[in-house]
């Protein structure tokens, strides 16, 4: 039987690794690496580096182009439904052809593959396709445990829920709820929306790299200084990855 | 300056300590041990394992008995104030007394120090107070991301929001949301909750670890097995932790 390894690489530190994560990536013999456009190129470094640290002698590296989203379709749901069909496409390929019966291979996945990651989703979708393998997920220290732990805060407060939710949501997620982390929000939602103007932000830009930055206080205090920091950002780097956690006084 | 670390070390498994916390736990000269009573024992034991895999030699373990919680009161959250008060007075006397000027102390936290742990805000607390000392924290995995990969499935459907709560507000919380993850649940509320009835659940005990439960299906069906089982654990081992996620079909 093949066997398919969903490894959770953490959130941008190569510290982030688990002791299981690194044994799963010594015991990989391919790893599927899909290269998402020059904008990621420094996370497939980093990603590289993890491999070289880890990995077992010899293996083997398979690089594709990852199937690009229609960021132009207003259907979002839709829209990446279409892309992750074309994603189980070549995913499907990769373990019918690139992968040996009784071998191992790993798509190691930023974060946690359990949060806004769409690979076991595409995987599981692959199997139901008929293609015959075995798999199995690592977790990951995701990038809203690492924010918390760099702003040395909690998600919850006692006996009390934490939301996550994405930008284009914030709005509607923010009723009824005091903490909400917000993750995929490339427009600054926070700055947008007024019920959000009174909460304590903790945000934070490449968390765990060298390149990190933090910031936080009341939304209406520091907005502009994280719009600017992350423009900014963007703009030196040619992408940014970011999350928030807001706070509201608890009723 | 003292130095104190907040460790989290996984939900259970060894394995999922990452390499930054085993890096830290190599530089921590005073480990300080809360013994929570006899129920969690292969906890402190699992615990004393970590230490002894990674800690340098010498090291010195200081093992105090944390303040119970008076779980009489009706008050949960005033309760829970007294109690973090009375555990800020332990702490601060054992970053006074038991660690020395220019060394590092660390607290081990189970899962991931942000979600539904006390320590950062006693430590803070304990700052606050004006004892002196610098302080960190390195995430861990949770128990909410070790379900998830033992189960194989995602916390977050395409651009969805899921929200992690606690088995007391599981009704409420389940309003307006179809991605649920609950958390300290004693009563198994999801089988007490008419909206659950239809979700499908996926629920895991003692998560990563040898004694690993885990049942998934729609809860109408599985509700009483998960129900036994976790009664059966509970018995035979004294104490359960458990986590689960509720999915109903996306509206």
């Amino acid at each position: 039987m093949k066997r398919v390894l969903i490894i959770g690489i953490g959130a941008g530190d190569p510290g982030h690794l688990t002791l299981q994560a690194a044994a799963a990536i010594a015991g990989t013999d391919v790893f599927f690496l899909l290269d998402k456009g020059a904008e990621k190129e420094d996370l497939i470094r980093l990603r590289r580096e993890i491999i070289d640290a880890h990995a077992r002698d010899p293996h083997r590296t398979v690089q594709v182009t990852d199937p690009e989203r229609d960021r132009t379709s207003p259907a979002y749901t839709e829209a990446v439904a279409d892309w992750r069909s074309r994603r189980a496409d070549v995913y499907a390929g990769l373990i019918s052809d690139e992968l040996r019966e009784n071998e191992t291979g790993a798509f190691l996945v930023w974060g946690d593959p359990a949060l806004y990651d769409s690979t076991i989703a595409i995987v599981e979708e692959v199997a139901a396709r008929g293609v015959a393998f075995d798999y199995e997920v690592i977790p990951g220290i995701s990038s809203v445990s690492a924010l918390a732990a760099r702003h040395r805060t909690s998600l919850t407060r006692v006996a009390r829920p934490v939301r996550i939710t994405t930008g284009r949501r914030l709005a509607g997620d923010l009723e009824g709820a005091d903490d909400v982390v917000v993750m995929l929000d490339a427009h600054c939602a926070f700055a947008e929306t007024p019920q959000a103007a009174d909460a304590e932000i903790f945000w934070g830009a490449y968390v765990g790299t060298a390149d990190e930055i933090l910031i936080s206080g009341r939304v209406r205090d520091v907005a502009d200084e994280i719009k600017r920091a992350r423009a900014d950002a963007r703009a030196r780097k040619g992408w940014v990855m970011d999350s928030y956690l807001l706070r509201r006084p608890a009723r």
